[in-house]
């Protein structure tokens, strides 16, 4: 059996904002297994904001993606062929097997190819709810805001793979929870989907004057956490209502990706509501997992914890996908199904 | 007995930098003494950068200072008459005494005056290391900043009352510490008297690539902890050279008293870096006081804690002195004598 892999490297490092020609598409034949690797077909690929600073090769939490290597990502799919006893035919399984369609994986490797069950979680929802963008919002939701009864929880990106778990959690803990998302359709989803108490429609208060109005209308006791996604303007703004003692959990700040300045306005509020402001990698905190895992999947097993996808066919739609993510495009978790 | 009193008044609030305009010296009689109150002459009056933050109205951790009323302030002093059964005549207290020469106190209320002990600890340090800004010091290092030996420890105005102390024991806790103080008197004392393993003088570096760079320098191993006295430019350098997990306690910043702006240029190193960021009031932490005093006054009287004043003469001089502080021309605790 010989077959054809099709794979997404990246073709060069973007100068700002990226667009489809950081990428190429290319052809290749899946090598014969050797001992101890697993052939994996991916089902869908996920798209995540991490993915933008990787293609940058400056400073940052983790090394750049090479140049004409297949683009990192995760990926759920099914085993296809194995020579590791501890896979089968047949298997379900999440790991990092980047855009392509299909991937080579050495299982002798503890922990880069996990058995997943999808008899009460679907298949995608791995690469979302119950994967690293739920344990991302369970760890800065948990760990960092620990949230108290009655306390106000604001969530950017609210409906998207991080935010709408946040907001969840947060909600199941009788919180208020407060969402921001761009447009009417995310945040009559946010609200009448998810839960949320209110949600704010940032395009329709473009300043730090008028976003920081809406907020005082929408948490009339002040903000005492914030899951920051976004930056910029709107932490700004969450800054000028924050009460005394207010934690920010920042996971993603997409604005400054292309590397255009991002000043914070004034960090002197930090002092002034003795705030305490936390940046943090969910990849660097595997001991959680299992708790964040055990939570996350038995909400979206019961139906507590909801969520949605925005689906692009294909793989050779992933770099469109992309950008499209970047600027807010997709409504929910972005995936990419590849069969 | 009849005692004239010295007070200075805060006469108006301050638009941008304070003058002494803004005070008002003024003499009033010391009234008798009513059931329980006690009759405390200052020996010293404490002046602090909290102070700038209370002369503005706008919103902020604490009440602003009333107009025309006595300007808050520490003090240390000597009961010179007493109409409470805690308190004797040549008790030796410290307080919140203000700006004045007197103070008369109403001593039923717990913890508004409290007896010190000067058999081994200096009167005024209690205004100093062994005081509010030894306890700031030692609350954001060993609270916040929680440094490993070998770590590397930056402080900013390591010369002051709260740097100084900071310092100090960050080094008895095995960290590199480099301090940041203005001029090379100010630097000599800091590696010299003090014993940080280095001291930038900011005023050779006034811009954040040269910072940068001397930062670089000084921390080979980059920073795992800061120590915030005075925000912009310096917390912008110290964060281009912070390792990942380092801490920033934020007590202090100067820089932005009198309202101009003051970003910080580039938040996303908080996530890059996963930076935690803390702001922190001392007086809110009253539960660790006893501790930090314990270990402060230990330090001060075994000469393992050094500290140095500025003393300024006579309750007329403390508006200069005070306008002295905000621009640094003052070398080690400033206080005002007044007897």
């Amino acid at each position: 059996m010989s077959l054809t892999n099709h794979q997404i490297l990246l073709a060069s490092r973007p100068q700002g904002e990226p667009t489809t020609d950081n990428f190429r598409l290319v052809e290749t034949p899946v090598p014969e297994l050797e001992a101890g690797q697993v052939l994996v077909r991916h089902h869908y690929l996920s798209l995540d904001p991490y993915m933008r600073g990787r293609m940058n090769d400056g400073k940052s939490y983790a090394q750049p993606q090479p140049l004409d290597a297949v683009m990192i990502g995760g990926t759920v799919g099914e085993v296809v062929a194995s020579r590791n006893g501890n896979f089968n035919v047949g298997d379900h399984v999440v790991g990092m097997g980047g855009w392509q369609e299909y991937a080579v994986v050495d299982a002798t490797q503890r922990g880069v190819l996990q058995k997943v069950d999808t008899r009460h979680v679907p298949l995608s929802a791995y690469l979302g709810a119950v994967g690293m963008p739920g344990v991302t919002g369970w760890y800065g939701l948990v760990k960092i805001i620990d949230p108290k009864e009655g306390e106000t929880v604001v969530v950017s990106a609210a409906s998207g793979a991080v935010g709408s778990v946040v907001g969840q959690l947060a909600k199941a803990r009788g919180c208020r929870v407060v969402g921001l998302a761009g447009g009417p359709d995310k945040c009559a989803y946010v609200t009448d989907e998810l839960g949320f108490d209110a949600c704010i429609d940032y395009r329709q208060f473009p300043d730090l004057k008028s976003l920081s109005g809406a907020l005082k209308v929408a948490c009339p006791k002040g903000i005492d956490g914030y899951f920051e996604n976004v930056g910029g303007v709107i932490l700004d703004a969450v800054m000028l209502r924050a009460n005394a003692f207010s934690r920010v959990a920042m996971c993603g700040m997409i604005a400054g990706y292309n590397g255009e300045p991002m000043p914070m306005a004034n960090p002197a509020l930090i002092l002034v509501n003795r705030m305490k402001i936390e940046g943090f990698i969910v990849s660097e905190h595997m001991n959680v997992w299992p708790e964040a895992l055990k939570e996350l999947g038995a909400g979206v097993a019961t139906g507590q914890i909801k969520f949605r996808e925005s689906v692009a066919q294909g793989i050779a739609s992933a770099p469109e996908a992309f950008l499209g993510l970047l600027k807010g495009k997709n409504f929910g978790k972005q995936l990419v199904k590849l069969v």
